[in-house]
């Protein structure tokens, strides 16, 4: 009995878990898998649809479907938010990726009026101005997350985090020197699927959803000091959290 | 001109964002949009299948496409995991959706042997057996979170643990009684589309991503005590983590 586009997708997951396939390997093609489960070449094309669908495979245009290589981000939010990581003058980002060769890129920073979920999450009036900062983030040379956070314009356009460059540490520790330094987080992550836009803008393959994060940093007094919207490419992460009961 | 499936996908997302489509209402079928925007019929199905894959959009089977309803469940990490919530009898779970109908089906518990990556996050030696609770979480009678959790067999198989019903507070609870309290927590979250059994089990609708969850539980002396490994419907939740810097 021939067998279905999902039996066939099954057995080659199967085959991916077992180690058949490892990770970067070429998968057998639609006339091989013809061959090999006497299937009709749309069945063939079918089961392989479903892999790169689940996001263990990916095609690559006139060469075949190959298991995708997941070699992850790990996003510890613990450890890479310390004190300890911005204070002594590291950036955030680098605690992200200390071995791969990393780059920011389309940095822009700019005063505009606050969209309302920003007033909202800052604590401010309506009609506030905020300072935007928006960059994308890189690993070797591949876009895998966006960006933007959001200041009171009033406490920081006179510091460094209205410029291009921050400085040392970032803009926690500007926003330390200034007596706010940020002391307590809160992160809101929803994965879902990525509109055009966003696919483009992180080059997320086909069937990659997108985590989409919310982080707010507080003062030590309670003060919500930067709202930060991250969007990340979900292929490329793992996020890590560690807390106490 | 004759606009494309992407442009009337943009516009009709903006009419939603707008609030022209709240949550739950109908979308302009197909016969509405080619008289709306003088598209062709599989231009006008194209653009409501970008908004299905997207997740914005829900197609009904014989009744049309709908603008998603997103009433997430906030799973707050550090809240349901607070020793005050277990050592008082209450379930982690209630913390998740205190207000909506909630239920527990499919629960299952076996003592098998650890599967490897589970003797390796415990601890233990390669064969030994573990006592494995798998269950399905329901808000409103819907799926919305599959869960196994793993703990050695020889620590909890004489105790409530290996029963269905674990008693007031439950596992956390019972591991408090024997000496073995957790207390701290690691979770590595990935987003990836579902296989197609996993969205049948979790019914998740078509373009819908899930989050996987590894969560380890260690002693204070820093014995991993439990792993648990959840599947949850992207559409379903927002994540809230909440850390010091």
């Amino acid at each position: 009995m021939a067998e279905t586009a999902q039996q066939i997708a099954d057995d080659l997951r199967a085959r991916i878990d077992s180690g058949e396939f490892a990770p970067g390997d070429r998968l057998p093609g639609e006339p091989a898998l013809v061959r090999q489960y006497g299937v009709a070449k749309m069945t063939a094309n079918g089961a392989l649809k479903i892999l790169v669908a689940e996001g263990i495979a990916q095609a690559r245009t006139g060469s075949g479907t190959y298991v995708r290589e997941f070699k992850p981000i790990v996003r510890d939010a613990v450890k890479r938010l310390a004190r300890s990581q911005w204070a002594l003058g590291s950036s955030i980002w680098s605690a992200d990726v200390e071995d791969r060769p990393r780059d920011v890129a389309d940095l822009d920073v700019s005063e505009i009026e606050a969209p309302k979920w920003v007033a909202r999450a800052l604590g401010l009036n309506e009609g506030a101005t905020v300072i935007c900062r928006s960059r994308l983030y890189l690993v070797e040379g591949e876009p895998v997350q966006s960006a933007i956070s959001y200041l009171s314009a009033d406490l920081v356009r006179d510091t460094q985090i209205a410029q291009p460059d921050t400085g040392p540490g970032g803009t926690f520790k500007r926003l330390e020197e200034i007596g706010s330094a940020p002391e307590r987080f809160e992160e809101d992550l929803r994965a879902r699927m990525p509109s055009a836009e966003e696919a483009e803008r992180l080059q997320v393959p086909a069937g990659t959803p997108v985590v989409e994060i919310y982080r707010t940093a507080f003062t030590g007094d309670g003060r919500p000091i930067e709202v930060n919207r991250m969007l990340l490419d979900a292929g490329s992460y793992v996020m890590r959290y560690r807390f106490e009961s």
